[in-house]
């Protein structure tokens, strides 16, 4: 026994993270702090074969980890996919990706890497890379929004992201806010859905509905109101701009009252909320937590946090998926 | 430590259930496999002093803890009590006891009894009380409903009841389902909850409504509207009244909806529905189900049970409370 190194208790210092989007994929190596050392990008679409594209990714990585020091470094990786499926380590029919059907992507890293390799959801992700790395580090119990082309949610309950039975909790921006017959149609073919208001798009649509009905002046019209965006939103209600800040209030009154009811459920030390929106600071947040405490249940009063994630954008999702190749 | 006798290994083979109410308290001596061996009952508000009260229900045990080959043949003891807080083991400013503010009343019996004492709220009791003895037995996640008075809620994931950063998750009776102006009125002074639809007195109010709104005959009518009942309106849809099975029809509806819009969170593998309503049966819960499957995302859609309890209406909360006994 003496003469055995005893290389199984050295901590492995490194986990690679894979956010992988419908155009392109970000590979990056992290360290247990949040770092990341270096960083590739392969085009997700220009692989119709997924073994290709696996064999793309690990030619791109192979200097990467070469300058890690080798694999031996590498404790695991993680991989942020849409519909990643936490339990199979597989991506399960994903509208936005050309592979059809359900394609093995942890087996297939796993078997080019030799190391161990989990899969989940960009919004689990980022739930896991803020509890690991970011404003969420040390809380139990916390619910991750994230606010971009769609709304994402990543529940943590007990320091753990929930999967439920299936792998696929967690879809919060699915959830109905509005059942009258003004409801908003959303893609999921559903009606009334969070993410109809709370997206890059709902805001859009909210926006141009907001100029419709009201002769005001504002400098939103200059814009064509297909392509407004929450930014333009923001530069408007920064220059003063009424209908601009009622975007805002409208779209944080649904969110902050949808929040108000998923606090029922796990009774959240905060909520983090990372996209787009977010960048519109106290434009948004305040509506946010002006409905949220408005509306939340007398006995949670006061203790969830609203906080906005402090991750820096473009190594949000790399960090997220990276936090999942720790383990558990 | 050869001479040492290895008692600490030996499995204590019972627990001790306390399901208190405002009115009386329930305790009962219960084994691993969900058998009441003996039962007691004392006032609960007889005791305006909580010390009282202790000592009246350490007596009432005494006998049976005897009976049970005494206080070493018991694991532990578990309370179900209205504001019972997980963490703390204190019941908190609970509205139906004569106890003010904040009472400790996990650590008055762990004093009296010599045994661990674990407390919380009546529904996550329930909860529990399916996970180790009921139909969610063997289940990892699962969110259970209890329709009585009002309407309370467990939520369970990855085996354990989520009790969230303060004790007091899970309270989905008042999860917000209407925001119109029409919106019930709940005691919880805030409008539209779950509970004002679906609770024993948001049926009877359904009931006077839909009375109110048609001309057509009911048994129904021959009552006093205020003090109709979910098994009155059972009756008149057994004998073939439409307006109860309206009623059934629309209480179901609303709870179907809500159970879709809670499926997103931890994508259960069960709802488990606890009380007088589902004593209406399928009258109840074909509504139920027909909503749910009507509202559900596309990716559950078929993968979450709608059961009702099978534990006995009179033995479930006993067994709820008596399940906390055996801790974690």
């Amino acid at each position: 026994m003496e003469l055995q190194p005893n290389i199984q208790t050295k901590e492995k210092p490194y986990v690679i993270g894979l956010d992988m989007g419908g155009t392109n994929s970000v590979f990056g190596i992290v360290d247990q702090r949040g770092n990341i050392l270096s960083q590739t990008v392969i085009s997700t679409k220009a692989y119709p074969d997924v073994n290709e594209y696996v064999r793309a990714g690990v030619n791109a990585l192979k200097p990467l980890i070469e300058e890690a020091g080798g694999i031996d470094n590498i404790k695991g990786m993680g991989i942020g996919a849409p519909n990643g499926n936490y339990y199979t380590g597989n991506i399960e029919y994903a509208a936005n990706l050309l592979w059809e059907g359900i394609v093995p992507i942890g087996k297939l890293f796993e078997q080019a890497l030799g190391i161990p390799c989990r899969v989940t959801n960009d919004a689990n992700a980022a739930a896991l890379g803020e509890l690991t790395y970011g404003v969420a580090r040390g809380m139990k119990t916390f619910i991750m929004i994230t606010l971009g082309t769609g709304v994402g949610s990543g529940v943590v309950v007990d320091g753990k992201v929930v999967y439920g039975c299936d792998g696929f909790a967690g879809e919060l921006g699915h959830f109905i806010v509005d059942r009258s017959p003004e409801a908003r149609q959303c893609n999921c073919s559903r009606k009334g859905c969070l993410e109809t208001y709370c997206s890059a798009t709902g805001v859009a649509r909210t926006a141009r509905l907001m100029l419709e009905k009201s002769d005001a002046p504002s400098p939103l019209r200059d814009l064509d109101p297909d392509q407004i965006t929450s930014f333009d939103v923001f530069k408007a209600a920064e220059a003063g701009d009424q209908i601009a800040k009622d975007i805002f209030n409208y779209t944080g009154a649904v969110l902050g009252h949808a929040c108000a009811n998923f606090a029922l459920f796990c009774a959240p030390e905060a909520f983090v909320f990372f996209g787009g929106l977010t960048k519109a600071g106290h434009w948004i947040m305040d509506p946010i937590a002006k409905a949220y405490e408005e509306e939340i249940l007398g006995i949670y009063r006061g203790k969830a946090k609203l906080l906005v994630s402090t991750l820096k954008g473009s190594e949000a999702a790399v960090l997220g998926a990276a936090a999942l190749g720790w383990g558990d």
